[in-house]
C-alpha cells in the first residue's frame, strides 16, 4: 500500500490556470469537478469518474455567494475544508482550487451570465437569481480551470441543463459529463444539505425517493402525467413535507410533455421542505410507448 | 513589390478556433479585431496595430442581430464583404472569420452576458439590451477566436469599458487594447454609419467633433462640467442635430466627476441624430488641476 499523493491547494486563479494549461500542453487530459465543498460520496463519485477518465483532476471548493438568495443558507452552508481535503486525497484529485470571493469577484464586478430556457421553471421560479449566480460562477471557473471536461451530478438535474445550455451558447471549450446521483442506503439522494436534517427529519426525507420510485412504477404502467405527479406527492404529504413542486416534464428542456405523438425522454422532479431545509431529487423515466 | 497573401475566410467556429490554437501552440502571438464589417480606415488602423504587435491577425465580420434594437438599423446595416476583404488584404490580416447567425446562436440559444456598471448610462439607457448583445457576442467570439489580444476602437468608448469589465469579471484570458479614433479630414469620427448620411447631413455631422474640441479648450481653461457640457451642445444645436446626450464624466467608470478632491481622468461623450442616422463620438480630456 502506497501513501496517497498529497493534493495541492491553489488559491490564485492565475496559478490554477497556468497549472492546468501546463498539464494540457504536456498532453494530459484534465478533468474538473466544481463543488461548494462539504463533500460527500456523491462528490467522491464525480472525482473517481474524473480520475478514471483523465490524467489530472481539479476539484474546486467555493461557496458562491451569488447563487444564494437573501433568505437562503449561505451563512450556515457547511465549510469543511480539512475534511474535504482528506476525502479527496485517496480519490485521485491532483489539485484543490480554493479561491476566495475576492479572487472570483474583482472590485466593481458587474457581469452576470443569465440563462433563460431550462433555467426558467422550477428552481428558477423558486430561487430567483440562483441560476444566474450558478452560470456566472461556472463560466468564470471554466476560465480559471480550462479543463477538457467538467463533471456534474445528476441530482441537480436542472443545473446540468443550465450549464450545458451556457456552454453551448457561449462556445465554452469544455465537455460536460453528468454522473448518476449517489444515494444513502434508504435511497435519500446525497446532498451537503442533508447535514441540516434532524433525526426525525432525516427519516421523513426518504419520502422524496419513495415518491420518485412510485412515479417510475406508475409511468411504466402507462399512467398519464397527472397521475404520476400525484404519486410523487403522496409520500411527501403523508410525512408532512411541504412540496415546492412535483412534476413530470421533458428531461432535456423541462417543458411539458406533448399530449400526443412521440414522447421525448421524461424526468420526474421533486422539491420539498423539511423545517428550514430544502431538498431536491429527480428520476429519469424510462422510454415507454403511448398507451392511449 | 510583392503581392499581398490572400486572406483566408473561415466560417466554422471550430475551424477558426483550431487555427488560432495551432498558431499559438507554435509560439505565434495572435491578435483579433472583431468587427461588423463595412470596414473603413478606423478598422484598418486596428488591423495594422494588431499586425504590428502580433504574428497573426484575425478579423471577424459578423453583423450581430442581438445588439440592434427592434427599431434600429440591423436590416440596412451595410454588408460589403468583398470590399472588406480587399481592404484587409494589404493590412496584414491572415484570417477573416465570417460566421453565419446560426453558427453564433445555436438552436434554442438562451444565454445572455449582462453587464451593469459602465453599461448602464448613456448608450445603455438609450439602447436597452444593446450592451447585453455586445457582451454576449464578444464573449462567444473570444471563445471562437482565442487570441492573445483583441483590439477595439476608442470611438465606441463605452463599449470598450463594457468589454473590459466583462473580460475582468469572467476571467476571459485575453488582453484588450483600445486604439485611437480615426477621423475624416474635417474631424468626423469614422463610422460605418457615416455611409447613411446625405450630403447636407455629412456637412453638419462635423458638429460633434466641433463640440468636443470646444469642450477640451474650455476644460483646459478650468471651466466647470456644466459649462463644458454646454459647449459640446452648442454646435449641435446650431446645426439642428438632435442631442441624445452631451456629458463630461469619469473616463473609466462613466460616473459623474466628484465635486471636490482629485479629479479622475475625464471624458467628453456626445451622441446625436441626423435624420434617421445616429452618431456618437468622444474625447478624453487632459488632466488639469482644480481651479476652485
Amino acid at each position: 500500500m502506497t501513501a496517497a499523493v498529497k493534493v495541492a491547494q491553489i488559491r490564485a486563479p492565475a496559478a490554477m490556470r497556468a497549472a492546468v494549461l501546463e498539464a494540457r500542453a504536456a498532453g494530459r487530459r484534465v478533468g474538473f469537478v466544481p463543488t461548494m465543498g462539504a463533500l460527500h460520496e456523491g462528490h467522491a463519485s464525480l472525482v473517481e469518474r474524473a480520475a478514471a477518465e483523465c490524467d489530472d483532476v481539479v476539484v474546486s471548493i467555493f461557496v458562491n455567494p451569488t447563487q444564494f438568495g437573501p433568505t437562503e443558507d449561505f451563512a450556515r452552508y457547511p465549510r469543511t475544508l480539512a475534511a474535504d481535503a482528506a476525502l479527496l486525497e485517496p480519490r485521485g484529485a491532483r489539485w484543490i482550487f480554493v479561491p476566495e470571493p475576492a479572487d472570483m469577484y474583482p472590485p466593481g464586478a458587474a457581469t452576470r451570465v443569465v440563462v433563460d430556457g431550462p433555467a426558467r421553471p422550477f428552481e428558477g421560479e423558486i430561487r430567483p437569481g440562483h441560476f444566474a449566480g450558478v452560470a456566472t460562477v461556472v463560466c468564470r471557473l471554466f476560465h480559471c480551470v480550462p479543463a477538457d471536461v467538467a463533471y456534474f451530478g445528476a441530482k441537480d438535474w436542472q443545473q446540468t441543463l443550465v450549464v450545458k445550455r451556457m456552454v453551448c451558447d457561449l462556445g465554452l471549450p469544455i465537455e460536460i459529463t453528468v454522473c448518476p446521483t449517489v444515494r444513502e442506503a434508504d435511497g435519500l439522494a446525497m446532498s451537503s444539505r442533508n447535514a441540516y436534517l434532524g433525526v426525525d427529519e432525516r427519516q421523513r426525507a426518504v419520502a422524496l425517493h419513495e415518491g420518485l420510485c412510485a412515479a417510475e412504477r406508475l409511468w411504466q404502467s402507462g399512467a398519464d402525467v397527472a397521475a404520476v405527479e400525484l404519486a410523487i406527492r403522496q409520500p411527501l404529504e403523508a410525512r408532512g413535507i411541504a412540496i415546492d413542486y412535483a412534476a413530470v416534464v421533458a428531461a432535456e428542456t423541462l417543458e411539458p410533455l406533448p399530449v400526443a405523438g412521440a414522447e421525448p425522454p421524461a424526468i420526474a422532479l421533486v422539491a420539498g421542505r423539511l423545517g428550514s431545509t430544502r431538498l431536491i431529487d429527480n428520476r429519469l423515466l424510462p422510454p415507454r410507448s403511448r398507451t392511449r
